[in-house]
């Protein structure tokens, strides 16, 4: 492998389930070029690959391919480290367990890692965000979906399977709606972007007439169907009152059932990233307050739900740091 | 201290709600000698400690004291293992933070360990029963109220501040019904002795006067408020329809909330002691198909749920294995 002290770089591939973000970062954690793909999870994982490996030749494209220390993935699902199995990442069609590295290797020589995009994200954060002052702490992706990565004593805790943090299947209600994991209830259901977007939809059609109109439809031309939470959260920065209910409702749902896990766990501080994570104050302001009002007393003093500052970048540095 | 090799014997102290319980252990777990007294939780901590100053000289008195290794107290509420404080015990009046192993200490004149209590019964697992064939499971006491402890590669996982396995204050449901921690839903709400007892007394004062009349009125001698999980427990054993029917929804709650646990820290064993480890298979195997059929996929293939062979012994052995 190259020495990491020559001028040297590291691609790091953050696999969502709409888009593929590839990014060539240097030993400092400087993004030198990016490249966005879509993921085409809907046709299987012959199709996945395919775009991964689209993205990484482009990235490689636009460097010395002799510089490049090695590929880091950030995988949604559970990831077997030692393998490079991705099992089950949700909404990805027809895949099962994929040898999701080996596939990679096979083409590309480079050294493949592969890590869950939550742990990936956290580990970002370990190393270029909130982890500089926390050195315990809860990583929430809160975008499509609701992903987790337990950050202990600045390492992942990934539990004896490597399959810990799961902390979107966490279920609010064993009475609630079905979710996609065959559980009922969990978190994700609410809150995730097509569970959010179908409540917003529902909210604006059950406003009477007479309430003030809300800015949401105006923001996607009338087309209700694309209705995301950049959209929810931009409504909510301009006072919007329909989106600031939901995102404040979402949040203290989401506190809820943080409570349940930092009281497994043992953990104080909160730190949110993914999507919502530019979303305006008073919705991490209620995410706190439920934890607050849930939790159980000896953990009340240090409850801190943070915002990463990281944004959109935290699964490309993450993914890049596997390698370094 | 006195070396193990000698003939020597451990003071293990299981501090429950109601009771306290005693017992010499020898150094191959055989428990030599018990004494069971009143916790008096309900006068505060000075009795508590009067209470267990009086068990540990009881046994005492009927050991030779030179060969008392030390006492291990296996408590409710979080325990700062370094400092031996005892924060917050549910159901103990007055008792915020109290220095319970200095206050033993004052008096008499051993080593003396404090554990939580569900952590010390899942010590004695990982001693003498389950933990032999199994290095990683969750423990749960199910009794007065529900406990955990998380045993990972034979050890107590305690997370960073010492507190975790809180399973008894995981919320099914946001909207349940409030909890002595100032939570909602958690599943001690639905499954602990006070609301499994009132459960069934609202059941049975709900049944129909045309069914078959239950037997549990008979079992406490027309006296509902004497019913408690073991008489409903024995109902069900001699196939009493409501018992079981009450029996199996708490199995199955009980599947709900620790699917979500194991989802979280990924483990796939759980053993189920405390009062209700006697109840009829049945039970166990209701809380495995909850499980089942709420956890993640990739869960789903270790999924057990084992009864715990060391009954109502694990909070003393647990406790004495602590001075080991």
């Amino acid at each position: 492998m190259i020495s990491s002290t020559k001028k040297t770089f590291t691609i790091g591939i953050d696999l969502g389930g709409t888009s593929i973000k590839a990014g060539a970062v240097d030993n400092h954690g400087k993004i030198l070029s990016q490249y966005i793909a879509d993921t085409k999870a809907h046709k299987g994982p012959s199709a996945v690959i395919q775009q991964i490996l689209f993205s990484v030749q482009e990235i490689l494209g636009k460097h010395k391919q002799s510089e490049c220390r090695g590929i880091g993935i950030g995988a949604p699902g559970i990831v077997d480290l030692d393998s490079g199995f991705v099992k089950h990442p949700p909404n990805f069609s027809d895949w099962k367990e994929v040898a999701l590295a080996k596939a990679i290797r096979k083409v590309i020589p480079l050294p493949v890692f592969i890590e869950n995009d939550a742990n990936a994200a956290a580990l970002a954060e370990v190393k270029y965000g909130i982890g500089i002052e926390h050195k315990n702490f809860l990583f929430v992706i809160w975008g499509s979906g609701v992903g987790g990565g337990i950050i202990m004593n600045q390492k992942i805790f990934r539990g004896p399977h490597g399959g810990a943090g799961e902390i979107g299947h966490i279920s609010i209600d064993y009475n609630g709606p079905e979710c996609n994991c065959g559980s009922r209830g969990c978190i994700e259901c609410y809150i995730g972007q097509r569970y959010l977007s179908e409540r917003t939809r529902h909210i604006l059609a059950a406003q009477p007439e007479d309430s003030p109109p809300s800015l949401i439809p105006k923001l996607v031309d009338g087309n209700l169907s694309l209705i995301e939470p950049s959209i929810i959260s931009t409504a909510a920065e301009q006072g919007d009152m329909a989106a600031c209910d939901i995102l404040r409702e979402a949040g203290e749902l989401l506190g809820y059932a943080l409570a349940s896990v930092l009281n497994i766990i043992d953990l104080r501080v909160v730190v949110i990233g993914g999507g919502i994570s530019g979303a305006p104050s008073f919705v991490f302001t209620a995410v706190e307050s439920a934890i607050q009002s849930r939790v159980l007393k000896p953990l009340k003093p240090g409850i801190k739900v943070l915002r990463s500052n990281l944004g959109n970048n935290a699964g490309i540095l993450g993914a890049a740091s596997l390698v370094m």
